[in-house]
């Protein structure tokens, strides 16, 4: 399945990805959630070539996730920010965040690179995954996952080579 | 930077990218989280050539994601199973379904594709980000991003070339 395809599944998983299953997409992200807003700063902190960058921000800004504001007409200068749809990924950079600080390799004399503190309550805060529900905290074996019948469908196709 | 070197950083999310910076990657997460445990089934529903998984599987094992066990010995077949390590991508995949569920383009007659439900409680869940300090529900306008002296100073080096 080449990734253009992707729009032709239903799993909601696969058309995230479709927009951000790439590592430097995702570096850029963090970029843009920690207040950058020019491709000067994103390349030199994501070590990404011009070329490739430039790819990536159109590529993001097509997909509505960033939008871009010029600073400068002479010469030609953008700012890009995030969208309201790139604002939800806040929840994925969390999610790596906190996975790479648990199973990083940091050394215990490492000081967190990132320290997220919430505005309203003033204390340091991060990623804690409570059910929409009951409000308690779940994981992997606290649930079951069923998979939609047209989904099914879409599966069983792939199985006899639809 | 190569993802060779993304282990010279100290930041977290770039460590978590260098183990899952990669869109076949997280579908073949996606698919252990629904329980599928086989190379022919991971490659049916991924579309992955043959050699591109293998790489990937050989990748997961060696950085502790998951783990093989041999079912059959002639020939010889595995299964794949998340180790702990792997469990804790729960929140990273859910990050994606939601995203991928509001922002995917689906078609208000779409069924949903996957339907989580928490045990405990019977019904359908789904991601929900409370702080862990005052249990409130967040996002990125509620929080500020401290960056980490060491890490402010790995930036610091990028900008002037170091």
């Amino acid at each position: 399945m080449a990734w253009s395809d992707v729009g032709d599944t239903i799993c909601p998983i696969a058309r995230s990805l479709a927009v951000v299953g790439d590592r430097w997409t995702l570096l850029i992200l963090r970029e843009l959630f920690l207040g950058v807003k020019r491709f000067e700063e994103f390349q030199t902190q994501t070590g990404m070539s011009s070329h490739l960058l430039s790819t990536r921000l159109k590529r993001l800004e097509s997909d509505g996730v960033i939008a871009r504001r010029a600073y400068s007409e002479r010469p030609p200068r953008f700012e890009y920010r995030l969208t309201t749809k790139g604002l939800d990924f806040y929840p994925l950079l969390l999610s790596l965040k906190s996975w790479g600080e648990k199973w990083g390799n940091f050394e215990s004399e490492d000081e967190p690179a990132l320290v997220i503190t919430h505005r309203q309550c003033g204390h340091e805060t991060g990623l804690k995954l409570v059910c929409p529900a009951c409000d308690e905290p779940f994981g992997p074996k606290d649930a079951t996952v069923t998979i939609g019948e047209e989904f099914r469908l879409e599966r069983e196709a792939r199985r006899s080579g639809g």
